[in-house]
């Protein structure tokens, strides 16, 4: 038997805080039960929920503070307001002292994520952090990053977005070498942005050993799973994300309008209920959840503010399966193995500066 | 009875040529019976095609030439191999002689982009073409732009962008002064990429007085419609809009899956199968297809390449009634309106430069 992971919890965090996050650390537990976890915040609300789970009791410490982060804080309002009492920070210093060995909130993402880069501080070597979204594709599941940490990108930073992503993918993926699409308005070589056309040669040249380098990729290709991890900054990542969301809760409207027009079509859909609930599963963003911090110096994973305790449990597991298969070690081995398509990059970029 | 529109063809534009535009042109003409037409292109090919339907005989021209563009043609390639004699290029050229009111291409996007700025020239006023999308939402139909003509955007494009996306909004959505908003990653005022929220800033003070601007929109908004008008640059515009074309047939293949997975679910799709229609025709790409070009000094509209005869008759439907109800006019006539609002963004980017 392998040690446990040790979770830190952000308990406040979310739409529904100690509610959904208790429960939803009970679930994770029921899937992985090598978890011991310390949960942060308000302890008269989250003692009570723990004690409704005598498993999760069994392996869980409640720390308590009063401070937390408001969904609607700024990030440098959460800093200054907040200082280092909130919830939130305390999770992620756990992870900063050694106490923990990943940080999971479904808090404030700007916060968040200004919070683990000032406490935990970047790898060496990586100068921006990145948010990683796992995608359902029609051939399983891809990853897309960054979906939202930074705005902008220079080649330097999307040749390391596709190291990363494909550390993080061998491990949610099972392959030892993904493939890495950077995601431009063509599939040409002479299109796009000169930034994403600089980092496509050193990818396609640099023979980077951790991941096969497949050239660019268009929105449509998302979907269609064409590459295991699709690279992009973060403005435009963030946008794709979200229209995606935003197209498939659309269809799911119109299906139900549809389907619910006539007296035939409600027969129908009686009929056919366990293929709409298959499909239902399929497009459940709860099995999803779980946005991976990429390019600190720890685990952190932020769960969608709004999901429920099945989902934020995914996110636990997002975070245990990172630990469990060293995430950390997996991307410092990538980046040791690439430093020389590395020092390409910054030459390439020093010579046309 | 209004004069009719005279709408130029490129014959051999698309994945298919004559067999989809000369019987999209024909089922256009059902659907607008004031309408002349001058089909460019390879004769034998099209005459016969024309002569199938009488009544677009009738209101048809055929100019032969026998240069295409190729959908593989980069533009400069397509420019400097079929000099002023392609199809796509007589196409354009009959509008700047003023011979036609409207040029349709089914052909090579960025050679009919190229094409038409060299062709056409910008309208007085604006610095860079662009690419409206019509978009389906919950709410009906918004207007996407730039879906992907140029790429980056300053404050002034995107004040441009809003401008003009308005003045075709008008047109298409009936609405007298559209609500406009920015794609960013937040709604927040202090997100985003520093264009944006400097256009943010002029939208907001300018009282522009065609539009309503509504502020920041997420991706998810786009499908909500939460506005009548998306403005964006042509990059993520691009992505978005692929993003979204990918996640619709995910979707699409996920149902088709699960209704033919089992006995039940198959009993269950046949009694539902109006509402499978009604499904299917609202998520029918053809339906909005026909992206207009936006800031040249005349009108032209790309149809999908791949699309059918239906799909063409839509492109051809747009054009018409984009010069029936004058978009340039309507364009011109809002920059005109809107001159106090743009010199102040030409003042601070001025300022900030």
């Amino acid at each position: 038997m392998s040690k446990p992971v040790r979770i830190a919890l952000d308990g406040m965090g979310g739409d529904h805080g100690p509610s959904v996050v208790v429960p939803g650390a009970a679930r994770a537990l029921e899937m992985n039960p090598e978890t011991n976890f310390v949960i942060f915040g308000d302890e008269a609300q989250l003692r009570p929920l723990v004690a409704q789970h005598p498993a999760l009791q069994a392996r869980t410490t409640v720390v308590h503070t009063d401070v937390a982060v408001l969904m609607t804080d700024k990030p440098s309002q959460a800093l200054r307001r907040t200082r280092r009492a909130s919830s939130m920070w305390m999770a992620l210093e756990a992870v900063k002292k050694g106490e923990a060995d990943v940080a999971i909130s479904a808090g404030n993402t700007g916060a968040l994520m200004a919070m683990s880069t000032i406490c935990l501080r970047m790898m060496p070597g990586i100068d921006r952090p990145a948010i990683a979204a796992m995608w359902p594709t029609l051939r399983g599941r891809s990853i897309v990053l960054d979906v939202g940490a930074t705005i902008g990108a220079d080649a330097q930073h999307l040749v390391d977005l596709s190291i990363m992503g494909s550390a993080m993918a061998r491990i949610v993926l099972h392959i030892e070498r993904p493939t890495v699409g950077l995601l431009n308005v063509g599939t040409e070589d002479i299109k796009g942005i000169e930034e994403v056309k600089a980092a496509s040669r050193i990818l396609r040249d640099g023979a980077i050993p951790s991941l096969a380098y497949h050239g660019f990729v268009e929105g449509t290709d998302i979907g269609k799973g064409t590459v295991d991890v699709v690279v992009t900054e973060g403005f435009t990542g963030n946008i794709a994300l979200k229209t995606a969301e935003g197209t498939a809760r659309q269809i799911g409207e119109y299906l139900r309008t549809e389907m619910s027009r006539n007296v035939m079509s409600k027969i129908g859909y009686l009929f056919a209920r366990g293929a709409f609930n298959a499909l239902r599963a399929r497009m459940d963003p709860r099995t999803v959840n779980g946005g991976v911090f990429l390019g600190l110096d720890g685990v952190v994973i932020k769960s969608h503010g709004g999901t429920d305790a099945l989902g934020f449990a995914k996110a636990v597991e997002i975070g245990f399966n990172m630990v469990r298969h060293g995430l950390l070690e997996k991307i410092r081995d990538s980046l040791a193995q690439s430093d020389e398509s590395r020092s390409a990059v910054a030459a390439e970029i020093d010579a046309r500066a």
